[in-house]
């Protein structure tokens, strides 16, 4: 599927609602549940995603806007979250990243992208040159990547409670 | 993780809102988009939920209940809900959904299972042997796991959009 701003903003806008339906009110043995060393639980997930929202996606396609290729986007600080949400309940990370998403996406909408900015390109710190319509698509992906991740950890917590059914269920073998 | 009524019925709570969450209202582009041949749409993993929730997990639980070992289950048809369901909107079956899992979760919570029913067991025609809080877990992981499935689907749609970007989006590896 090609790029398209408005099925992108279908996806981007639905976010919110399902992170607050998956995780807003589940118990704690859900939420500090994780995959083993160096893996993150629902609740590192929510934080990251909160903190991404406030400081990288829309920021840089601000800066490709005004700057192209001419000013790389600042590398992201994927654990920034730790520090910055320490002691804060999923409920309240959940309502932050509401609202961040819903400005970021009413202030998205406002710059009316038309086909030729879509196609500018950027520098990414790492990835290189980049093009706007790349940097919204991966938005919606990492939106979708996270989810799955989320679920994929609270799926991973049943492994052995499944018994035979493993064999059936495909979430089990990843 | 041990299955734990409470911690199973949390997440089976969930489901039905976190699917209207990331389909409700989608356009067709991503509602019948697939991963090729011989694979699932969203539409298609909706309709296969809400007929299992009219014919199997619940059903399973009282067999196991009535009968033990003594009855095996009937064999789920996975694709059922083609001839089903045809020309259904997603809003529509979400809906249906939605309310049988409600009915079946408050009959599930009126059986009061204590430990001894939880491990009562039952014959399942392909896998064999089974008890009654693997069923009851796998119920859980089987939501999960099509919810991934609906999630992984829609970000495949933009392996190519997302240029660069792929290379850190370990969804698109899968």
């Amino acid at each position: 599927m090609k790029f398209d701003l408005d099925r992108g903003l279908e996806l981007l806008d639905r976010t919110p609602g399902t992170l607050e339906s998956l995780t807003s009110g589940l118990s704690p043995e859900w939420l500090a549940a994780d995959e083993g060393p160096d893996t993150w639980n629902p609740w590192e997930v929510i934080a990251h995603l909160t903190d991404l929202e406030g400081t990288d996606w829309l920021v840089r396609v601000k800066i490709i806007l005004e700057h192209g290729r001419g000013r790389p986007f600042d590398p992201i600080h994927r654990t920034a979250f730790r520090t910055k949400f320490q002691g804060r309940s999923v409920e309240s990370l959940l309502e932050e990243f509401a609202s961040l998403r819903k400005d970021n996406l009413e202030t998205l909408r406002g710059l009316d992208l038309g086909p030729d900015q879509l196609a500018l390109h950027g520098a990414h710190p790492t990835l290189g040159d980049v093009v706007l319509s790349e940097l919204l698509a991966a938005w919606v992906v990492h939106d979708l990547n996270h989810i799955a991740q989320i679920v994929r950890v609270m799926a991973t917590q049943y492994d052995a409670a499944v018994g035979s059914w493993k064999e059936v269920l495909p979430l089990l073998h990843r």
